[in-house]
């Protein structure tokens, strides 16, 4: 067999992976969107056993087989000398995923799947009943399965590490802390000074919105993305999502509440930037680690940017806002552009991470953090939870949630037994932050050309920057080559200063 | 391990079949329904892994061991006697699955669907420009695939038998034969005694009818018939459908035609019956034979049952009209109930099997029928197939197509393959029939009852009949229970002969 042969058979397995992985996410999709509520016990069954097979694909021999005829398991050394840079890059990814996949026995892999299915459930009634003592019990025993996780995944310095290695790797658990030192002060003293400071009367967005010119608008704002409707579509469901199956299909959704209509822009823009980065992964490269997203940081980095660096600037609402005015005569005939603009970026302190202000976001962050690593570490015991967890929400962001419903029972990530997957969400704003250094450098008419509502030179940036590569690079080293910089605070600070002071 | 966990755990694997199999409809459904129309390469991706993991466990020896653990698989023989009848008729039924699935070479299997899929696209287009003789080649190869699969899969007396054996067990070549003998000169002469008395203007039912108006009102035709939207939905497709992924969850779909309304309803109709089986399938069953559908001629029977037994009968529209005569006030206000129903029961020969009347539908079939029949004896040459179709026509329904579009190439069947599959439809017509005769003298009052509005008694007849029982006897054992009487067309055709002489 020809060294093209070996690498083509081994794609092909790569290939029927990921078919599975997308059958997975298919079967979410439809049950956000369009599943009948009553199927949902058959649809567990489905997803239980779709799940059991792209595992058994993950770990078979195979693969395996395939895989070492190729690159050596221990050593991660490529056999042959003359493949190129991209498929180096594959097997370097591929080997990375075969040995975390086989690290995790069957069983754990059943048991941490089965209880956080419960934990889950338990969660739901929690936080709809504001009964934190019947979630207890779930949590308590997720930190015991997470601290065996990590134990299996394996860890230099700290167990968070093991968890950050498989959402975004190159980055540490010491990486955060001292990003965080940074952060934290600055952005409580920057959200202090500015809440004071802004005035403006942002009660109008505030009314009675009707679903259907909510959706009419937000089907606007696809096609100024230019989100091909050829490879996508956008429904409704509950919690806003994008799943990309494969670049000529990705489902996005978003959700409309009739009192705030900039809920429904917010979840587009956001939803619209995953589905973007998506679209424009390369499709040769499909099944291979290259046809993937370089991290969910790196994912996270394109939605905020399309939901804040553009969806709260104000050349995109010069170019936008009539529509939106027209879409919405009352109140908005009333409301001029700058009052406008104002109101959506008024940055008050809130207990609810998802509707938090940019200056507050990534304080909603490093509190999660915090508490999870303090779970690992044995420091803190699941009881005092909401008691910490208030006494954190009032030292950072000076407020305190009325129940825990508003306070430790917000997210569904703990009850899924997604630990150390938070921070990606602060990730996303510093690396958004830092290619939008490089953007305005590179484009310093970006305002102009933007107010004329021509949004696809950020589209090619983006895809020039990130999209194309996928994950030939981990991401901090994606994030340098783009920005001729490694990670730092400094681009976000700046960007937070000039935007609010 | 106990002849239980023996079972169960054929039982399990059974299950995980019927998982597999329900992925691939629930592909087919969202590729009809929602899919991004650029995603169809990727799609054919999927349901080629799919397929071939459902043949894989199909045919594995892990399911063959758990079979043999129970039922000797060369003489049909269960080894344990305290099985009780229903797990006998699945293991009865699973050993048939599995011979027939081991009957076919995978290579063949591929083979023929590479084949059907080519054929497939060249039928539409051939459709689409009326160019027979662009089909004529992969009709050619079709056939030929055809007479091998009927050897593969063995037959008595009748290759076409091997097909039957598929689609409807227990129904051979020369069962059909004698039914079409008595049915064919019948039904020819009824079409043209009635097609000359009716004398009702139904042009009527021609107009412009907003698609808003009629998925109205097929919503409230579903109401009607208590499909309950916790297990179901319906959608929007080019051709109806309905795929019973589980009890809990089938999704059925039906077109509009801005022309005329009753496209839709009789679709509605139609599908609304064949998900009322597929919810009505004992859910305990599910993933073994007695948790499927019987046969596909029974399956159309439910289908035909609701579409014209009930959905074009006058108690029916007594209840049902006043509501769409206020869907379609024009024209339907100044239309009275009785000519409303002679309009929707005209019967005229028409070119297309679809747009049939009761009459003149299995008229259709006969032909089919023939011409399959002389495909695989080879007396028939393929680039004759228009010339004959149109000759046959003249024959049963006196007219003549205008050309191959609404004539030999009307139909999807020969390019997927189908052969042997077309007289599931007469067969349905024929079971419905039966069944309707028994209902007619179980409850006398039952036009009183579906006048009223009531149609659960109806429901539960089919339910107690036939739904509940599943695959645990085969086609025309389950008929036979179900009315005492064994397949016969004399009670078709005096439902013929009732309602239009």
């Amino acid at each position: 067999m020809s060294v093209k042969e070996k690498y083509d058979r081994l794609h092909k397995i790569g290939k029927e992976i990921r078919l599975l992985v997308s059958f997975g996410y298919f079967l979410e999709w439809d049950q956000e969107t369009f599943m009948p509520k009553g199927a949902i016990e058959f649809r567990s069954e489905q997803i239980e056993l779709i799940s059991s097979i792209t595992h058994r694909e993950k770990t078979s021999e195979r693969f395996k087989e395939a895989l070492e005829a190729l690159i050596d398991l221990n050593s991660g050394k490529p056999h042959y000398e003359d493949l190129d840079d991209e498929q180096k890059a594959n097997l370097r990814e591929w080997r990375e995923s075969y040995l975390h996949e086989t690290k995790l026995p069957n069983d754990f892999v059943k048991t941490f799947a089965k209880t956080a299915s419960k934990a889950t459930n338990a969660w739901a009634k929690a936080k709809n009943n504001d009964t934190f003592e019947t979630f207890a019990p779930h949590l308590q025993e997720l930190v015991h399965l997470c601290r065996k996780k990590a134990d299996f995944i394996g860890f230099k310095e700290h167990p968070y590490d093991a968890f950050l290695s498989i959402y975004e790797p190159g980055v540490t658990t010491q990486t955060l802390k001292d990003l965080f030192a940074t952060l934290k002060p600055f952005l409580s003293e920057l959200l202090k000074t500015v809440s004071r400071k802004q005035t403006v009367d942002d009660r109008f967005l505030r009314g009675n919105f009707s679903q259907q010119s909510q959706l009419e608008f937000d089907k606007h704002l696809l096609e100024i993305m230019h989100l091909d409707p050829q490879h996508s579509r956008l429904d409704l469901s509950e919690h806003p999502f994008c799943l990309g199956l494969h670049p000529h299909d990705v489902r996005l959704t978003t959700h409309t509440v009739c009192s705030n209509f900039m809920h429904s822009i917010s979840a587009v823009m956001h939803e619209g930037g995953h589905a973007i980065y998506e679209l424009n992964l390369p499709v040769e490269q499909y099944g291979a680690p290259l046809g993937e997203f370089a991290s969910y940081g790196m994912h996270e980095s394109q939605s905020r940017w399309w939901e804040t660096m553009i969806g709260l600037s104000r050349p995109f609402w010069e170019f936008t806002y009539p529509k939106l005015q027209s879409t919405f005569p009352n109140p908005l005939d009333k409301v001029n552009l700058e009052t406008f603009y104002q109101a959506i970026n008024r940055c008050r302190p809130s207990c609810i991470r998802i509707f938090s202000d940019e200056i507050s976001y990534v304080l909603h962050i490093i509190l999660r953090f915090e508490i999870e690593l303090a779970f690992l570490e044995g420091k803190l015991e699941v009881n005092d939870l909401p008691q910490v967890w208030n006494q954190k929400m009032q030292e950072s962001l000076g407020i305190t949630p009325q129940d825990d419903k508003e306070g430790c029972l917000q997210d569904i990530h703990w009850a899924a037994g997604l630990f150390g997957y938070f921070p990606t969400y602060a990730l996303g704003n510093l690396y958004a932050a830092q290619l939008y250094q490089v953007f305005i450098q590179t484009f310093p008419d970006h305002q102009d050309r933007i107010r004329q509502g021509n949004l696809t030179f950020i589209k090619d940036f983006l895809k020039e920057k990130i999209h194309r590569f996928g994950k030939q690079y981990p991401p901090l080293e994606l994030l340098e080559r783009a920005t001729s910089s490694s990670l730092s605070p400094e681009p976000y600070m700046n960007y937070l200063k000039n935007k609010f002071q």
